[in-house]
């Protein structure tokens, strides 16, 4: 039998304050609006906030966090926070975004699990659980929350809008939708549109969450601690995970080599595993004990409906409503956003006279590189935010 | 919820002789020993033959099939083959591997379900299906019983053994195993050793089938028909699909076209399917009509162990023991067995003084462009096989 026995704890977070984790609350009668046609009551958004803003706002830096990101940019897994801030070392006093300099905030989307409004959040109706309940949401509703955030912390415009991945997408709709309230962006490791092979991993994964009987349909909050649907979440989580890196770095890492077995063939199951199963397993482990499924089923369909020129006409005529001066960061090595999708929206904007330059990160790390190649993204982003503050 | 009703249909055939099938019966006093260290019982090799051996044995050609392929290489789909022939148009009187000239034979790996000896074969002892009781088997396991069929079908050397993707790895298995037994070999779109993101994908595959309940911890042949684990292997097909195809081709022929509702996003539902997932759906929905999920996962686990060097010290000292002429075959968009496996073989190889060429097929197809781009991969395969048969 397959080997998984899932770990009896795993919770995630709702609503409850952690570390330096704020709460938004938008205001009960104005319900929230999302572009599937239905609304929102009473929706929280956490965020969390490094350096100071200055006397005329005009030093905020708005970062977006990818899939199963959250609001805790910087600092250590304490205070209740499941991880070490994603971008550690790019963020803080005398790093690449100076948080001497720059007030620097960011907030977990709408959907997410991580004290903003999600689907294991209650439903104002009846105080359970959204569940099945949870409508579908696009990046741009995770964008019109962030707005909402940005009016309530008093920042009419945003010196910079950051991330990568999802992360990115959100940037590039603000830069869209709400061009007159973001100054410069730098989307990192991502797409203008979804194409048909990410929508195709992003689906098959929420396929192997609703394949898990212990999803129940997505009403699983009420089911014993550790009864959750694991297994199939792992299972999403280990086919994004290879997505994530690349084939030269998981040969150079884990090679052939047996994790369950010695190095003979003899007497090897159908289950015994290989070093590089472990990791997936482990990567997989690691997610379920921090996150919730239905947020990754929501966040993930919103990464695959993600598409800047919906309604806009041609991607181009979406593009020309960008008027940020712009910083695109592409990786070499990506499978999952190749760099051919930031050089596009680059040689657009620059057709288009928009001011952009375009980096590209040279590492063998696949897309995760953002993560992990902290001086490649981390130069290029000091240098573009400080030319950009003066002009 | 998921959208996915399985049909009530869903069959494989053991052993039921159907259109030019014929099976080879392995003596059941030679018990077939296997590289995880155990025996087989009353084996059975289905094979099928085009064509006429000559007098002296020398125009014979094994061809040797993928995952999911079987037998029948050439022929349509009737007379209970579920599927048209795997390599039609390559395969037939005066084609590229001409019937007219040559005596074709493809036999159905052994752990198939298509004739040969796998799980939903009976377990000799109690004569119900072996289900988990099937052992794990090599790719090198495979080639052994092609040997026997070999045996007893009196060809002591196969002019050629052509395959591609697993149907190469046999191949070359063949070469390395049994040098003197083969003068040429055609692999194509395949690896010497699969890799860490080669085995993550088969590894993930594997998972899914077994989340799937109806899979029973693979006790499942007893369950009403159309109660098996469709679900599970659909699921795995999926990620192997994407993996066979490319991005360009999935956004050329997909692109973000919703399938189930209209363009708009109102009212969209978690489950509502852009046109790749209809696509998917659709192939997980014809293997599961046609191939046994056991057998899925015994053959992709050999596929995960297959590595021409165990045993045998370096890939160097394992390729230097091939002595046939070979024509390696790689294709540009290859993801899946990237065209530098192929070329890594073809230069060791020619370092070593066996006589190597390689072809790379432009394609935007991906893995499966050998069994697309037909031309391309015909043409340099007739050549080399008419101008190897007088050396």
């Amino acid at each position: 039998m397959a080997r998984h026995d899932y770990p009896a704890t795993g919770a995630w977070s709702v609503g409850q304050p952690v570390g330096n984790r704020q709460f938004a609350n938008f205001p009960s009668d104005r319900p929230f609006a999302l572009d599937g046609g239905k609304h929102l009551h009473d929706v929280t958004i956490a965020y969390e906030t490094w350096g100071s803003l200055n006397s005329d706002a005009t030093n905020a830096i708005l970062l977006c966090h990818a899939w199963t990101g959250d609001s805790h940019v910087a600092g250590p897994a304490r205070d209740g926070h499941p991880t070490p801030g994603w971008w550690e070392g790019i963020i803080g006093p005398g790093l690449a975004i100076d948080t001497n300099k720059w007030f620097v905030v960011c907030s977990n989307v709408i959907g997410g699990c991580q004290g903003s409004t999600g689907p294991a959040s209650p439903h104002p109706e009846d105080g359970k659980p959204y569940g099945s309940r949870f409508p579908v949401i696009t990046v741009r509703d995770m964008v019109r929350a962030q707005v909402r955030l940005s009016d309530m912390l008093g920042i009419a415009r945003w010196h910079s809008i950051v991330g990568g991945s999802m992360g990115g997408m959100q940037v590039l709709e603000w830069a869209v939708t709400f061009p007159d309230r973001v100054k410069t962006i730098i989307p990192v490791a991502t797409c203008a549109q979804s194409t048909a092979q990410q929508i195709a991993w992003g689906a098959i994964g929420r396929r192997a969450i609703a394949l898990d009987p212990k999803w129940r349909g997505g009403e699983y909050y009420e089911a014993e601690i550790g009864d959750g649907p694991w297994q199939g979440l792992s299972i999403a989580r280990s086919i994004a995970q290879v997505t994530f890196r690349s084939d030269n770095v998981f040969t150079e890492r884990f090679g052939r080599e047996l994790a369950d077995t010695d190095a003979d063939y003899n007497g090897l199951g159908l289950w015994d595993r290989f070093e590089v199963e472990g990791y997936l397993d482990h990567h997989g482990d690691r997610l379920i004990r921090r996150f919730d499924a239905n947020s990754y089923l929501i966040i993930g369909k919103a990464m695959d409906l993600h598409d800047i020129a919906r309604g806009r006409g041609t991607l181009e005529s979406a593009i020309k409503r960008i008027a940020a001066k712009t910083l695109i960061i592409g990786i070499s090595s990506d499978i999952l956003y190749p760099s051919y999708q930031q050089k596009q929206i680059h040689q657009m904007l620059t057709q288009q006279g928009t001011e952009s330059t375009y980096v590209e990160i040279d590492s063998p790390h696949g897309h995760d590189a953002f993560l992990i190649n902290l001086d490649q993204v981390g130069a290029p982003i000091r240098s573009f935010l400080e030319e950009s503050f003066n002009e």
